[in-house]
Parts: structure tokens; C-alpha cells; sequence
């Protein structure tokens, strides 16, 4: 039957079949052709005209091609108790947020940082004496400075990015790979350290207000990471309201706070904190040096950390997406430092001082509110608020950049994978687990995180500059009308990129000279540890690169001729342990792989292979057996080199297949009871070229 | 060619090829024909004529079977450094040893225990205070008239059960296998406290002697076991030489210690311990009650463990066996009994105290000695030695005894195995690990393992001399001349077997009541726990066993069928990522395998899929493919679902392979960076009946 007709006549006797009946006969004549045509094969009647459909709809292709819905839903289980039901692929949100929303969404890990970086001023301080205190304020005010710097700097990246303009992508596109990958581990070691340094801030001022909570504060902190990583992988949408409020709450406390304090301050009732903690001093007051001075300001610097973050979100805004973004940023820069300038001021006004049993924030509170009041709780459990939100900024920055890594091959591709529920789950769970274990090392003390945060962060605002800076330059020499299209965005020639790449430059420089003060003056008291970890993570990137990229060029069909023709001879060799239901299975399948089948038995005892060769001789099928002795009773040893014995002398036309009997029992633990030498025989010879292994699954009922 | 012309031509033309050459027509041909015959393949024309005379060797044989000698060493490694060259089965020592050896090689378990049992007696009395240490000595006493009933009644065993009469041979022949597998279960229980109580002991003897040690009593214990248990990995000969001199240095430190002390003690120069630890006694000091005088007797008991040892190993030693061996046990009995006597009348006159601190051998020793002299220090580590002996014993008696219970399936198999070093390894290593446990939980307090140990002994004590007396009883009831063969012995007509039987009667009986005391009187102290483990044990015996039974019987062949014709159709399945030389590969094979073959590929983003569909119409030599949609970025659901449609409508005489492309990274740890799909899809698998898995491994090079 020629071959059109013979789909006619397949099409309509299935029609027919399925109306009026199934008779065996013909569907196995259907089946059969079917098969000899290498059709699919055919499930049911129903089934058979849906993938002939299938089949006959596109005539071009050289091979057959079925796409099929999977209805598989993934099993309920404990998980989708407590991260939901699966979320399918194409419910993924995208909503557009304004600017009043978008300040909510991108600021809190930006503007929670007052609540630590005026402390950490003053613990460097103190050991210069109570009267080095006021430093902090000058010190605030070129913070201040630097953060205006920075804001013109990133307002640029905003309006040249405006798909998003993290470090990871400017660098990528104007530097290079080896810029890309130092900012990308620079910032993913920060976004790490946001966590532990927020949360471990947030429990401070928890137990300021509460202090019988003290011996636990690590176990809080942890409890803390644990549950904003259930949030985040549940994948609740970043909405408005969820926030909003807190963001505004806390801002709300604050501008009460430095309201009431000013004021007081202003009428001369402000008084100092009641009952202060108890200042831990260094029994000789050291003399204030320029070292100190510029560790006091590096401590101070914390509080820039998240200003990039408008930068990388720029996608999430309305359109004008650049405009709004960059307006947003100004906002927040302009909140920011004025409630740095006065925190630091109205601190130092009250005599607050730095404690790891009450913070700087809850001092100041209780002074300006005149105790631990309503207000003071509230302006407490504001501050706790936006510094879990400020984790909560890490957990979806942190899986998103390490996709990206991931995608361009820089870090395991099981991190670009969205679990049920639409985001990168192993990015947030590695997160949640690196930052628990820094919170317990660390014994949740700000004060010994702070070292080793913010080199990262100002790490890759520097090469985020530098890379701006050299845009502008390669904008600068494109003619007229002239579009370059890169990875991250287009390049068109800018009237004005002079001062742009100036204003970029100095940005770059600013913050590069704030990264080395960092490195040098925090040096021995933790900065050690990033300052040798991120090269160590861009060599691992890199690593891993070469090492994708080696496959890839090992798997690829560029230059690789067809398939030799099907092998000539396959030889089958099948590993008993003795003579049973289980190997007799595995021989039928054995026989049908290739008529040229050899068992083998590896013998501890001469009197069980006796029982074996006799057994073999009545259910063997007359099947040749090779005893193997072993004298020193291994199991594994002899067979693999029988089977090294025999793929030495294999050919190019020859296949090798190890048929291996496996026991599956009832329970898993009943695997405890047997030895796993099916498994183990399996784990040995994958990595023998040439050789195939097999497991014939023998069922217990 | 007819059958004996072609075998004659096969090795005449091996021959011919063999001296002048190997034209590879010709060959070829050969191996066509040996294969097509079914002969085993040839590797070379040497191993041809060898293998061809091993087959025409044995023509009586339905399928043909080869032996060969494994020629392959374990690989050297850390291990064998560790633990020493393989040794083949054939090196097992075969060596019988007399009297003098034997005392030295079966006692050190039982002379040991009087290095704490007059100490924890006192410990007990303590709480009536000093007053009442007296008591101990008509309580050691009874406890020697105890052992008099014991020795008389194993003598008897040992006659009787010439080739090994421990208490699960004895239960098991006469009782039944419930009494069997409870002796065996508190046996087993009982060698584990044995190294937790000898090695703890002998640790707080060298405590007292170097009480600098004291903060790390736990760890020397640990180091010490797993010391011991490298001694028994290595599987070092029991030779006369290592057991005798540490024995009778022991005995020969304690009989001078104890013939100073009374020397001493005649001549009314003994006097009180110098500067003895501090007494920790109770605030309120209670009345001597009857069932603190139990509770004490039960913790002096403690000196008996370890009597049975010699009763267990009747065949090493010399011709007449059971009389070398009662005659052993006799001495042993003696010489325990003196020492117990000595040591608890000499404590009580110099006035020794129980501590944690320092032992009472320790005092009884400075005291008779008059100092911490040589001697001294001499007694200590004599006594330190032969309680690491008497832990020694105990790893070569628990892998025995769980190996007999393996054999019968009443612990998991792996037990009868034995190592490179010819030891049940896995048995050590068991015992290593569960008494450094006991060692760590219970801080390598002697007082705080006590009430736990002792409890079993008695228990197989009873149940093994409950055995002998029904042993006795079926004797008594053959006729004269008629002999019953069982597993481990022959039952003759003795004349005087009633009082035989009492004797052993009255033993069971006595210890039996030993037992209750024991378990009464400690059960709040600890006791409890063995007196539910016990029977827990008995009951996962019986599970594995019944496992091991229901097993078997599912894998026989009684009942059986041949197999059923090679099967009609064998349709292969191809779960394919993407489309590479990996990929490939497993098409080459899969087609090998049948015409049958179906790829699939999970498609969890539409442009990946349709450049896959691209490349297989390139690549994919007409075979068909099938697509599965999955919406929720599932990766293996869609495709077992997709398995289980196929073996749903699978047929008798159809086969179903699944092959899967496994990648096999250069380095290990490149696994980390793939998701090991393979090896999950073949693990969900393994358990669905009627697919088999194929792993094509596709190796990096």
C-alpha cells in the first residue's frame, strides 16, 4: 500500500473502530505498521487519530514530531502546604508601579541602614573616648556629600539603562568579562551580608525594647531568615500595599522622632538618654587619629549600601520608565541623608552610646519621646520592620543576579531553574542558608558584620561608574546618527558626554577611594575575609565557565558526521550473584538484547559456585557462564577487569551492554538488609567508555 | 562443519595464528563462528586455547561454564596501609592452643571485672554510709559461692557442646529459636557494655594515676576503642605471646598487691589510705534496707561476666578440647574468686571510698605499696591493660556471634562477609561505633553504665543453662546406644543425667534470680533501658528474618516456569535535553536495541523546544519524537506519567527500555554544576514493574 492511502485507510478505519468497536485482529495490524513505519505508537483509538492529526499536519519535517500537553500536575505534598500550589509558567506577573510605590519597593534597604550606620560610627569612635563622639557629625556630612555624587552618577546609569542597569550588565557591556564577574561576586557577597548585617540589626532593636529576648538573639535572627525565605518562595507578588505600608510607617516614626527630638532640641527640653548602657571602653583612651577618622567614616558608609538598587529595577516602573525611576532615586537620596544628618546629630546631642544591648536608634527614640512609650515602640517596631525588608530586598536581588550569572554559564545552571512557583528557589534557599550560618557565626553582632560588608557594595558601584564612564567615551566617538546595539542597551551619540563621563569618572573615583579606605582600615578586623573571598569567587566563576564552555564544545555537532551505521554485534554480559526469579528476568531481557550473552559469577565460596553451575545448567537456557574466583572475596574487583579484559579488545562496531539484576524491595529500608552491589557495580563502570549498563529491575510483590 | 571437526579446527588454526600470526580475515571469521556457537568470546588466540580447553573439559554440563581465577588485589589505598595486605581465604589460621595460653586468651574478660566490681558495690552502700561498706565483704562471698554454682554447671556445657556451647547454640538446639534469638539479642547488648564498661574503667585507672588526665577521660576512652578496633581490623592472630604476658603481668601485680596488702595487714602495718578523694554522699545518710544490700550484690555481680568466654571458644584449644577447656575454666573460676575475696577484704580494711576520681584499686594499691611508687604504677597499668584486653574479647566475640545471627538471617547479611583482613569487618566497625557512643553519652562514667550491663549475661546465663537441663532431660529419655543428631551436638545416652540436670537447673535458677534482682533493683538507675531493648532486638530479628524468608521464597525457582519465548516487541524510549553527541550516542544505542524507538523531550520554554525539534530533524535519523508540554517546569512527572500511559498498555511479550544519555563529568564534583536528571528519573523508575533503564554514560574527554 503506498503511503498516502495507507494514512487514509489508517484515519478512517480508526474512525470507524472507534464508533463501532475494536477487534483485536485489525489493531494489531494497525499496530504493527504502525510500528514497521515508525509511527507513534498507539495508546488507544482515541489517541491514534489525535497523533495522526498531529503527524499529517506537518509534511515538511524530515522526523516525526508530537507535541503533547503533560497534565502532570506536581504531587501535593508537604511543600505545596507551605509554599503554595505550582504557579504554570505563564501566570508570571508583570505589573507596572508608580513612583510613590516604587520609592516603597526599592528604598527600605537603602534608608534602614540609619538605623545601624551612625552606631557603627560611634563604636569606632568610642575608643578615642565619649569626646570624639561629635566627629560623627562632620563625618555624616561628607557621607552626605558622597551620596549626591552617587545619586547624579546612578541618574545617569537610570537613563542609559533603561532595561536595568545593574553592575553585573554595565560592566559586562563596557569592561569586560573579568569587571563583570568581580562586581557580580562582589555583589553577591553583599547581598548576603545584607541579610545578616539587616536582620542581625533588626534583633538589636527588638532587644533594645525587649531585652529579656537577649539570649536569644541568634536563634531570632535565624528564625527571621527562615521566614522571610518562606515568603520569597512562595513568590508573593512584590504589590504595592505589602510595601508600602511598612516603608511608610517607618518614615512616618522616623520624621516623629527627629520631629519631636528637633523640637525639644530647639526649646532646650531634650535633655540626654536616662540610664544609658554601659560604654565598653578600652582601659587607655587612644588619641584620635586619621586612621580612626577614616574607620569611623568607613563604618559610616554603611548607609549608601541599596542605592543601586532603583538602578537594577528600573523594568518594574511605569512608563516613563527612566524619568520615573530617576526621579524616584532623587527622592530617596534626599530622605536618606537628611535622616543620616539627623540621626547622627540628635545622637550626638543626647549622648547616645554605641551598645550591643540598646541601639542608638532606640535611645534616641526614648529621649526624644521621654520613654518607652507608645511611640517609642512604634518607632521601634518600625526600624525592626524596614531592616527585614531590607533582607527581603536581598532575597529577590540575590536569586535574580545569580540566575543571570548562572545563564551566562558563570554558576551552576540548576540556579536559572523557577521552581513551582515561578522563582529561583535554590538561589533563595543557598541565601537563606549562607546567611543563617554568618548570623550564628557572627553571633548576631552588627558590629562584627559591618567589616565585611559594603567593600562589595562599593566594589561594584565603582565599576558600575567606570564602565559609565567608558560608555560615554565610546558614545563620544560615534558619529552622528551612528546606533551601536549591545547586550544591554543601544548606543547613540549624546551631545554633552564629556561632563556625563566626568560626572561617571568622578562617581567611579569617589567611591573607589571609599572602597580602599574600607579595605585598609577594617582590614585586620574582617575585611581580610571579603578582600580574599571575591577573587577567590571570580576564579571559581571562571572555573565553572571553562568548564560549560568545554562541554559545550565536547557536545556540539558542529564538524560530527552522522551516526556510523547501527552496530554490528552487541555482546550482553550478566552479573549473577546466584540463580533465582530475579536473574532469570534479567536473562530474558539479556536474550533480548543479542543472542551473544555471557553470565558471570564472582565466587567467594566454591561450594555456592558448585550449586550455581548446577542451578545454571537447568534454567541457564543453555547460556555460557564464566566463574570468576576471587580469593581475596571482593565482589567488584574481578568482574570489572573481565569487563576492562573485554573492552580492551572492543571495536568501533561493537556494543558492550553490562545487564545488571537489581532487587528492588517493598521498603526502602529493606535496603539495609542487602548489599548494594547492583548500585555499586553501576557507579564503577559509568565512567568506562565503551560500556553501557543496564538494571533490570526485579519488584518484591 | 560438524561439531568435533570445528572444535579441532578452532584450536588448530588458534595454534597456527598463534606461533605465526593473526590475519584479521581469518579471525574474524572465527569469532563470527565461536560467537554464533555460542562459545565464549576470544580476547586473544592465547586465551582461546585456554578457554576452549576449559569447555571441551566438561561435556556432561547442558550450558557451558568457565572458571577463572580472578587475578585482581584490591587497589592499595589508605586503607591497606591502615589495616594491612589482603589476605587470601585460604591464609584463615588453623592453631590450637593449651591451658596456659587459654587462661590468658578467654579470661581477660572476666579476671578484668574486679577492677570495679568491689567498687561499685561500695558505690551502692555509700548511700548508707561508711557503716555500711562492710557489708561488701559477705556479699562478695555469696557473690564467689555464685560463681562456684556457674563454674560447675558451664563445665558440664562445655562437655557436652565440644565444638562451641555458647548461649545461642544452646537456646537455639534445646529451646527453640525465640529463647535462641533473646540469649543472642542480650549477648549482643552485653559485648557492646563490655567495651564501654572495660574501656571506661580503664580509663579512670589511669586517671588516678595521672589525674591531669581527668578532663579528657571521654576522648582517651574514644581513641582507645577505636585503637582496639584497628588492632581487630587488621585482624592480628590471637597468639599465645599477646594475650599471655599482659594477663599474667596482670595476675602477677595483683598477687603482689594483694600479698603486700595482707602482709601488711598481718603485721598490723597496713593502715588507711593516704589522702583519700572525697566521699559525695548524700545529705540525709538512709538505712541499710534489704534492697540496697540487693542493689549492691546486683552491681558485685558484675565480676561474673565473662565466665562464658571460655565456652564459647572450646575449639581452639588442644586435643582433649573439652577437657583443656574445663580444666581452664576451673583455674579461671579459682583465681577470679581469690582476687574478688582479696580485693574487697583489703579495700574495706584501708578504708577505701568510691570515687570518680580515683579508683578503689588505686587506693588499695598506693596503700599496700605505701606510695606511688614503681610498683604502684606497675598495678595500674597492668590493670588498664587487662581491661583493654577484656574490651579486645569482646570485638572478637560480637562480629562472631552477629555473623552465626546473620547466617541464619536474623541480622542483616552483610555481617557474614568478611573483610580483606579475613575479620567480619562490618561487625567491628558496628561495635566500634555504637560503644564509643555509649562512651560519649554516658561521659565514660564506669557508675553510669553499670546498671545497664550485667542484666544480659545473666539473662543468656539462665536461658544457656535452662537449655543444658532440657538438654539433660532428652538425654535421660533416649534409649541406651541411640543417638540424636543436632545442629551443634550429638545427644548420648549419659548415665547420672538427672543430676546433671539439677546442677544445671539450679544454675539457671540462680541466675535467673540474679537477673530479677538485677532488673529490679537498677531498673530506675538505667536497667530499664536494656530491659526494653532486649525484646525490641527480638523483634527486628524476627522482622529481618521474616524479610529474608519472604524474599526467598518470592525468588525461587520451586514452582517455576521456563521463561516465556525472548519477547515479540521491544519498544525504547529516549528521554533526550537537548540534541548533542551525548544524545546521540544513546540514539545509536536505542536503535541497536529495536526499531521501536521513541525520543521524548520535556519542554518547559517553546523556543528551546523548537530548536530541538530543528535539530532532530538533522539529527535525529527519522526517528520520532515526542514533546511534552510542561507548564509548570516539572521535569520528571510529565515523562513517568508518559512511561506509565505506555506500561499501562503493555502486553505480555512486549519489553519497555528506557534509555537514558547519563553525562559523566571528568571530576566528581562538575556533577554539582548539572542537575542529575539521569539519576533521578532512573531512581524513580527502578520501582515501576515492566520498565528496565539503560544508562548510555557519555564520558567528558
Amino acid at each position: 500500500m503506498n503511503e498516502p492511502y495507507f494514512d487514509l485507510f489508517l484515519i478512517l478505519s480508526g474512525i470507524y473502530f472507534l464508533t463501532v468497536g475494536d477487534p483485536p485482529g485489525l489493531a494489531c495490524f494497525v499496530r504493527v505498521n504502525a510500528a514497521n513505519r515508525s509511527l507513534p505508537r498507539i495508546y488507544s483509538w482515541k489517541e491514534e487519530i489525535k497523533v495522526m492529526a498531529a503527524i499529517t499536519k506537518d509534511p515538511k519535517r524530515n522526523s516525526m514530531v508530537v507535541t503533547m500537553p503533560a497534565e502532570s500536575l506536581p504531587p501535593r505534598s508537604w511543600r505545596t502546604k507551605l509554599i503554595g500550589r505550582p504557579l504554570a509558567t505563564a501566570d508570571a506577573p508583570h505589573q507596572a508601579i508608580g513612583k510613590l510605590v516604587g520609592l516603597a519597593v526599592f528604598s527600605s534597604d537603602a534608608l534602614s541602614s540609619v538605623a545601624y550606620a551612625t552606631q557603627e560610627m560611634l563604636v569606632v569612635l568610642a575608643v578615642a573616648g565619649v569626646a570624639a563622639f561629635g566627629i560623627s557629625i562632620p563625618l555624616s556630612i561628607v557621607i552626605v556629600g558622597l551620596l549626591f555624587i552617587l545619586t547624579i552618577s546612578y541618574e545617569q546609569t537610570i537613563h542609559a539603562y533603561p532595561g536595568g542597569g545593574g553592575a553585573y550588565i554595565v560592566a559586562r557591556d563596557n569592561l569586560g568579562e573579568l569587571p563583570a564577574q568581580t562586581a557580580g561576586a562582589a555583589l553577591l557577597t553583599d547581598y548576603i551580608l545584607t541579610v545578616a548585617v539587616s536582620v542581625s540589626s533588626g534583633v538589636a532593636q527588638l532587644v533594645s525594647a525587649y531585652p529579656d529576648f537577649e539570649p536569644f538573639r541568634v536563634w531570632i535572627g535565624v528564625v527571621l531568615v527562615l521566614f522571610i525565605m518562606l515568603i520569597n518562595l512562595r513568590g508573593v507578588k512584590e504589590s504595592g500595599t505589602t510595601f508600602a505600608f511598612p516603608t511608610y510607617f517607618f518614615l512616618l516614626m522616623m520624621v516623629l522622632t527627629l520631629g519631636f527630638g528637633l523640637v525639644r532640641y530647639a526649646t532646650g527640653t531634650l535633655g540626654v538618654v536616662v540610664d544609658p548602657p554601659h560604654l565598653e571602653v578600652l582601659q587607655t583612651t587612644q588619641v584620635v587619629t586619621l586612621f580612626l577618622i577614616l574607620r569611623a567614616f568607613a563604618s559610616g558608609t554603611t548607609a549608601l549600601t541599596g542605592v543601586e538598587a532603583i538602578s537594577n529595577g528600573i523594568t518594574a516602573f511605569k512608563e516613563p520608565r527612566s524619568h520615573n525611576a530617576g526621579t524616584t532615586l532623587v527622592w530617596m537620596a534626599a530622605i536618606l541623608g537628611s535622616m543620616l544628618l539627623g540621626v547622627t546629630f540628635l545622637s550626638h546631642q543626647v549622648g547616645a552610646v554605641p551598645s550591643e544591648s540598646e541601639t542608638v536608634i532606640s535611645q534616641l527614640a526614648r529621649t526624644a519621646f521621654g520613654g518607652r512609650g507608645i511611640l517609642y515602640l512604634a518607632m521601634i517596631a518600625g526600624t525592626t520592620i524596614i531592616l527585614v525588608m531590607a533582607a527581603n530586598t536581598a532575597f529577590a536581588d540575590f536569586p535574580r543576579l545569580g540566575a543571570l550569572h548562572a545563564g551566562d554559564g558563570f554558576l551552576p545552571r540548576q540556579l536559572t531553574y523557577r521552581g513551582s512557583r515561578l522563582v529561583y528557589s535554590r538561589g533563595i534557599l543557598a541565601l537563606a542558608l549562607i546567611a543563617s550560618g554568618l548570623i550564628i557565626v557572627f553571633r548576631a553582632s552588627v558590629t562584627a558584620l559591618i567589616p565585611l560588608y559594603a567593600i562589595g557594595v562599593f566594589l561594584s558601584f565603582t565599576l558600575s561608574q567606570s564602565g559609565m564612564a567608558r560608555r560615554w567615551w565610546k558614545i563620544g566617538h560615534l558619529g552622528p546618527g551612528q546606533e551601536v546595539r549591545e547586550r544591554g542597551s543601544t548606543l547613540r551619540y549624546t551631545p554633552g558626554w564629556r561632563l556625563k563621563m566626568v560626572i561617571n569618572g568622578f562617581g567611579a573615583l569617589c567611591t573607589g577611594v571609599v572602597m580602599l579606605v574600607f579595605a585598609v582600615t577594617k582590614f585586620t578586623s574582617g575585611a581580610w575575609i571579603v578582600v580574599f573571598l571575591t577573587p577567590a569567587l571570580v576564579f571559581i566563576f571562571f572555573r565553572i565557565h571553562h568548564h560549560y564552555k568545554d562541554l559545550a564544545a565536547d557536545l556540539s555537532l558542529e564538524n560530527h558526521w552522522p551516526n556510523p551505521p547501527v552496530a554490528l554485534r552487541h555482546r550482553v554480559i550478566l552479573p549473577i550473584s546466584g540463580v533465582h526469579q530475579g536473574t532469570l528476568k534479567a536473562l530474558r531481557f539479556a536474550r533480548a538484547l543479542s543472542d551473544d550473552v555471557t553470565a558471570v559469577h564472582v565466587s567467594m565460596d566454591s561450594d555456592e559456585a558448585e550449586k550455581i553451575k548446577d542451578k545454571w545448567d537447568e534454567w541457564g537456557e543453555g547460556v555460557r557462564l564464566v566463574i570468576l574466583d576471587s580469593p581475596y572475596r571482593l565482589m567488584l574487583e574481578p568482574l570489572i577487569s573481565y569487563i576492562e579484559m573485554l573492552t580492551s579488545q572492543n571495536r568501533q562496531d561493537e556494543l558492550i551492554t553490562i545487564v545488571v539484576p537489581q532487587f528492588v524491595p517493598r521498603h526502602w529500608w529493606h535496603n539495609l538488609l542487602h548489599t548494594q552491589a547492583a548500585l555499586t557495580l553501576r557507579m564503577a563502570l559509568l565512567s568506562r567508555p565503551g560500556v553501557t549498563v543496564t538494571d533490570v529491575p526485579y519488584q518484591v510483590r
